[in-house]
């Protein structure tokens, strides 16, 4: 086996959510030995959140530029770094590993803020190292494979795109001290998107990455049904894509039954297919005049290529983790293969700072077009 | 057994669809006894529908005029006639009817105009005799209690409302002999909505209908996407209702896969419901915070009041033709309750004109909007 | 359209089940008009049900053999009497009407004995009219297109039958006013066979049914779980085919959570299917090696044939009284077709007096098998 | 963070299926480190087996043997081995490291033969170390929260067990190369049991570890439905339990549609639940009487006691190497609590030698009672 790639991580002290599945992701096919961290923007809870997790104390850092400089100074210091921080640090933290050459894997949305969301972009671009965010969602196997089948045009000519994302988890406004809903609620850590930021993003995303279309403009009316809660916590949009498909995203934290209800609908001129991220191991598809096929992963109807992105076979349920490790095990391989300077390849298909952007430009564009009433609003 | 009502009917001839329902569900109660028709424009196709059916050769007319003029002056002349010609027949057809005090069943949309609409509106107002609009999907028992649920509160304060209605028979451009596809791409006889006059005003109603609310706007993207058709196929609809509820609406009948997947979802600060209509003997029923249950037909967590709605055990699954009857069968009811000239009661809630007129108003909005560019559109 | 035909009931009173069931699938399809009945055994209740039902009243009768022998008297008498009573009456009932010509329309299970049983065979044989046995799970479409696919070796030769038909309103004794439960659990009305008679005959039918295997031997085993029930509410039988199929058959009345939960499950060398009646609308199968499909009533994966044997498209879901209907419906083209003696024809394939003989067997062998500490017990 | 334990494996040699998945799940919670191997019975596939997972060429053996006698003597040796082989090495295996005090983690069933499976019952008895079988099912965390509702009485009284495992990969005769279908069908190292022992055995388990009955006795029906296999491929088996509770099992390699479609149901005088183990994040909950609740994972109606041995929230599906990841973590946890000698403890619940035996005996009672003709044979 190759050796791990040395990974270090900025946020996932105690309590954080998304730091902790980030290291199970890392862990799960055995690519990455987590090293060092600044898990915290508390001295002491960064050192206790280091100590928990077995870093050594001299790579245990209160700051994340303290530990971008060192690491990339001292013998076997970090190759990657993760980034799990609320948004409004993705920015700062990734410029200070991404100009030292530190390949960084960052959470989504890209950043909290559009000019962000550029200037990351330019950083990205002068930078000799790799940068992949982790729109999960696009690990999933079948979610590969129906990407590919709209490729080879198994849906026809592509027409409608409906994609929702529903939770139910900020229904009522939420006690202060929970953490989790505390920054995703607050502007400045958030960005102006509540849920739309949060969730809508990977609707978004993932209507993107499996149809390969372009989107030309959306129009929006977002909500905050909450009292005091400063962003959306729902939001109706409408989508209008290049070459003539439209779509419908629907993001929502307040609808009782909803855990984390990701679904994506594409129809074609041949074809239709439905997929359910709480139930992800199989997928609908209906060649027109044809009766509906249950696709499985690992399964009948999935194509090898696919089947050999995966651990278990059919029936024996992958998840969440199993499809973050996936976009972990392909950034070691992307990584492994990188030469400096050379940009994220195509293949395999990992989200990088283009889709960032695009999904901070469609947050913003969500936001303004709510302002003026749903009017479009162009993107890209 | 109180005697059967004298029952007429105006199309649904041989190769009709609806008109076939209408008689069946007209049948399975046993109140209704059909006993006249005018079954089709076409004399002789007329004739052997009427024949075929079993009608008294003087009882079976080439003209709904005729027929209303003769059946109005017999002796046990019809009560009550079906009114399930396209669209642009409903008004001519149903003045004739109520202007002699014949109580009219009429299938949905009202008409194929607004103009029309209004003009049937002022009919029935001054008419003797009842209107009622086969919104058929309002006769589900499991519709009904959850109507009833949000009457009472049980989903809190409404806040989002999600309806769609995707079909796939109209994913290719049809034969000319599709008799169907033929006239419900016909703007001349279906009005100028496609998809939206056929299906989306069953979703617009039945949003309406189980929420109670009051739609005020609306933001709509209409596509025709089958080359050569000249109405909407596909519709994406933002909905603004009083008092802040917000809704989605999608209708279709180019989504590949889908049948006749309504769907209805409604939440709100305390709950939601999710019901659909292919499997319509269940709904889902989630208090915020609590496990998610699942009432049935005639089963646990259905009140005894809605329960007397259905014929069968929990278990014995009820379709679209049983919701269907009920329909007719609480119309039998409140024809023989009915005082000449008295509106149509409010319990039990059958759709009458102010429905249709809605739902052709949501039509007419529909097509304005698309037209602005998905301005908003003011309802009512 | 034919003159229906004239059908008179025997059982069916107010306040029981299946006789209203029978008068709506009677209905349905217009094939049959109720004019006569003896409805109750007592006297008052028989007169008050067929004055409920719209029936004359010298067509009202108190008892079953007076109404055989003055119908077979009249003119205009009835041509065919559906038998609803609890099953002890089946026979004795059945007799007078099939030596009088009389076509018969009996519910299931055939007799509360098995001596009955042959008797009423033997009746059958003797007599010029028909019989059939409205077995009623047979009639849903998909059913028959499953019974289709089986003989024409879509799923290779056959290996495992799993068939089950759990419910729950019997997990606690019943108050004695339940008339339903107080017939179905007193062996001498209902037969020695508790749920193994009401439920477990279903099962039995509809696995032999869809598959034509010739059930060879069972081992049984059957609980009575409820404090003082005589007759079984719970069995595990598996069962034998000839040419070596093996199949196993759950029934239960305490399963909690079950309604009316019957499901087939049929395995061959090329292939499976799988079906549920609560959701009859739908079946899955599965050719060996390839996705699984949802075939859909009326919709892709359907054959013409058996399409046509349904009322609404694809997506417009039919029930219990619809396939109830279609036995109805098939049984009157039987009748018109019928020439005095001849056997009930295998096309369509309607139940008749083998089923019944075999479903009384099943439940005798099942009660024997058990008292043998399940022994194997033959078949036929 | 507390040291990884460190761990070596039997078997799980490159082409394994089990030995990955344990690799996984030692991995996932951090809570292992693999450092030595004797990865496979042929002394190069065990070299670059062991080359290809990182191990130390010098902690790399041709045979368990040597690496027991090795490991238990260095500094540094393994503390746990995980053994993965054929089910006929089981026991001679597991015997070198538990004489030697190295902790054992077996796959199941625990041996091929019952009088392997009581010698090694001897050996955990005699050994300081301790003894878990991986029945990775039981990993579940709605499983866990199952077995916990059924013993605090939330179910009632229980009655019915039904659990099928049903699978199709064995349709079909294997060709020679599948290795996987090799030893398994050759009762020379999978025992006389095919998929009794393969799957069955899980089957058992679970219901067992759900309800906590005790099985009294089985009859069984065993099938080898595909030409020239040795063992059974297809079983259908009756169940009698200590109280006088009953069930079913059914398991099968030869039902086309299926990929690993363990079912447990389970039914009492209160309630009932239900489980999929190909959707393992909900389990269907009914209160006799009430509406069926859908418990979800880390969800509304989970205990806090058993959402905390989650890693996701509610909506982020866990899968098959989460669940047996939990029982790695679980093993890790006991471990270090271990004193040497002591018993396994009862809680958290992990499958240890008594559940193996029991596994083995049902095994052998299906086999015994099959040939009986399915007569009764006492387990335990």
């Amino acid at each position: 086996m190759t050796r791990p790639i040395r990974l270090g991580m900025v946020g996932g002290g105690n309590d954080a959510f998304i730091g902790a599945v980030h290291r199970i992701a890392a862990r799960i096919d055995g690519q990455f030995e987590l090293v060092a961290g600044a898990l915290s923007s508390t001295p002491e809870k960064a050192q206790a959140s280091g100590a928990a997790l077995g870093l050594a104390a001299d790579r245990t850092y209160d700051d994340f530029k303290a530990m971008a400089i060192r690491e990339a100074r001292i013998k076997n210091g970090i190759e990657a770094v993760a980034i799990v921080t609320p948004n409004h640090v993705h920015y700062p933290a990734a410029r200070e590993f991404l100009k030292r050459g530190i390949h960084v894997i960052c959470d989504k949305p890209l950043t909290s803020t559009l000019p962000d969301a550029r200037k990351l972009a330019k950083a990205v671009e002068s930078s000799e190292a790799l940068f992949i965010l982790t729109h999960n969602y696009t690990g999933y196997p079948l979610i590969r494979q129906a990407r590919q089948m709209v490729a080879e045009g198994a849906l026809g000519d592509l027409r409608v795109v409906q994609v929702e994302y529903p939770q139910d988890w900020l229904t009522e406004a939420q006690p202060d001290d929970n953490k989790q809903a505390a920054w995703r609620t607050d502007p400045t850590r958030s960005g102006a998107g509540g849920s739309t930021g949060d969730i809508g993003t990977h609707a978004f995303n993932l209507a993107c990455f499996v149809t390969g279309l372009t989107p030309e403009s959306l129009s929006a009316d977002l909500q905050s049904f909450v009292g005091g809660r400063q962003v959306d916590d729902n939001a109706h949009v409408m989508l209008r894509f290049e070459g003539g498909a439209r779509g419908m995203l629907w993001c929502s934290q307040v609808a009782p039954g909803n855990e984390n209800a990701l679904k994506l609908r594409v129809y074609g001129s041949k074809g239709g297919i439905e997929w359910e991220q709480e139930n992800p191991n199989r997928m609908l598809f209906t060649p027109f005049g044809e009766a509906t096929q249950i696709l499985t992963r690992a399964g009948n109807g999935m194509t090898e290529a696919f089947a050999a992105q995966t651990r278990t076979p059919g029936g024996h349920p992958e998840g969440y983790l199993e499809a973050f490790a996936t976009l972990y095990a392909q950034t070691a391989d992307v990584i492994r293969a990188h030469t400096p300077g050379a940009p994220l390849p195509s293949d395999p298909p990992l989200p990088g700072i283009s889709d960032g952007l695009a999904g901070v430009q469609f947050v913003d564009a969500c936001v303004t077009s709510s302002r003026k009433n749903a009017g479009w609003v162009s993107l890209g």
